[in-house]
């Protein structure tokens, strides 16, 4: 039997005092797709809205493989341990539900952060939609914040649409790649690689040293030839090394020392306000598109009007015309 | 006074037998945003639709600067001449209303395409947003084939959104680069090198040689280190001179081997109804959102709830939620 619920103040003074339980259900709250617990959610996101803001954002992506979890799992204890600091790990995984490929499903990954008290995970929602997870995802970083995590990183899988969806919500987008260039970049979506504001090769370990270096040195190269990032800053490539921490702590000074560059010249607020109005418009064109998808006239059509128009035998405008139920 | 308006039919007849002044007149109405013009407008592209799809669609990208019109007057001029095939050439430039940085405002930019019969330059429609300029020109494209072009060149500048909306209507797309790599890539949109079919380095000559060849050498490398494109083919790198005639009719090799390629593996056909698709819900969603937006207690309140938005007083899902006049 589930826990009684709790009233909106009683979820934002749980959570504002660090309760790790009251922040689990309230997130649990905001997962939910129930008409009533959205009202609640709302309640309790607008109390402790106030306190949200405040802590480093970051996302984390790579294919499969690569070693995301080993690489949180190392960089996590080392803000916790050397630098003091509260982290929570959240996840974008749309393909969660579907069975195969889940990432966080479990916190035995992550063994030393998982009983670590000043470490909160939370595998990725299960919502079905991303737009789904995307937005139970951004809420929960939010209620995180409130708790007073100073740091939160935000996992994702190198493929699809979900690290745009991530590269969205966080302030520093990092981009985990094996040295070798090999079979990984077939999974990696094209585009992600300019997107990144660092990439780590990890796995720098046990003779694959020299492949690493090399790896490091050939995509500096390269990606002078690519657009500069809009903060202005440029994308370091760092060796990273789970095993032996080499290039954790030189890591995290990359990430402190962007943050402290943006928040100067201006572009780490700029990225956080477009974020936001982006989230706004994002919101209502889901809802729009929601509501119009559900309508039983529209799902009835939906399928002989898309396969008229992929065969070319209708205008994509014309088609959209009769599903508006307007005249073109 | 403008020429009478012809009826659905005589444009559609008119279109069909190559006549460039109906052409010209049909795509004035496709451009029109008056619902009398496109409901006539829809009408003619459904008459001419079973004629459209033959053509090779090319994108054609690059920042102000790296001699697109030269470039596209000397690779046309071949197409016409050499190959034996009509073209046109059509532009996607939502600032060209704005005034600056227009491009195709004027046919002069392409003396010898402007005064070939083969040949069809048609400015970018200033229709003032790039959802309804690419609506524009997708529909100004099927009319271009009907009127039995064998190749359709888009136009666009390498900065923005438009090239993302451009590589969503074309078979292949072509990213023009000059040798040197410096402040030309301050202008490129993250990403965009990635999503290129091919690559040309422009002014190629005049001693510009060397510099071309190692710029080539180097994004060779360079995309070797990045995901590989969907359809599986390679990113070629070439090297162009609109003066000397280096690199045209290479180029014009790779696209048609890379049309060749694709229609074998299915690539072309898949990609070509995703795109039709694609076009289905962003006109959905286009429209629901216009709607939405032109509501007068929308536009009333809008302002606002951005402001509190963007200075982070409410959540960007209690803000849709009002402005969706639902309960959050």
């Amino acid at each position: 039997m589930p826990p009684k619920r709790l009233s909106a103040p009683e979820y934002a003074t749980g959570i504002l005092a660090g309760s790790r339980t009251v922040l689990g259900r309230a997130i649990t709250l905001v997962e939910s797709t129930l008409p009533a617990d959205q009202a609640l959610a709302q309640e309790v996101l607008q109390a402790v809205l106030p306190q949200t803001g405040r802590s480093l954002r970051v996302g984390i992506t790579g294919v499969p493989g690569v070693g995301k979890s080993t690489f949180i799992e190392a960089l996590g204890r080392y803000l916790v341990e050397t630098k003091g600091l509260k982290l929570a790990v959240l996840a974008v995984d749309p393909s969660s539900q579907r069975g195969g490929g889940s990432i966080l499903g479990d916190k035995t990954r992550m063994p030393w952060l998982a009983a670590e008290p000043a470490a909160f995970i939370r595998p990725s929602p299960s919502a079905g939609s991303l737009g789904g997870v995307a937005r139970a995802t951004r809420e929960a970083l939010l209620l995180c914040e409130a708790a007073g995590h100073d740091v939160i990183f935000v996992e994702t899988v190198g493929v699809g649409q979900s690290e745009t969806t991530v590269h969205g919500m966080v302030d520093f987008f990092l981009l985990l790649m094996l040295a070798g260039a090999g079979d990984e970049l077939q999974g990696l979506k094209r585009g992600i690689m300019e997107m990144a504001d660092a990439l780590c090769i990890t796995k720098a370990d046990h003779g694959n040293e020299l492949a690493a270096r090399r790896a490091r040195l050939d995509y500096q190269n390269a990606l002078h030839l690519f657009p500069p990032a809009p903060s202005g800053q440029v994308q370091p490539v760092l060796l990273t090394s789970a095993v032996s921490g080499l290039g954790i702590a030189e890591l995290w000074t990359v990430v402190e020392t962007y943050a402290e560059a943006t928040r100067q010249n201006g572009y780490f607020e700029q990225r956080r306000q477009e974020q936001q109005l982006q989230w706004l418009h994002q919101s209502i064109a889901q809802a729009l598109e929601s509501r119009f998808y559900a309508d039983a006239a529209v799902r009835e059509r939906l399928p002989a009007v898309r396969a008229a128009v992929a065969a070319g035998q209708i205008t994509p405008m014309a088609a959209a015309a009769e599903l508006l139920g307007t005249k073109a």
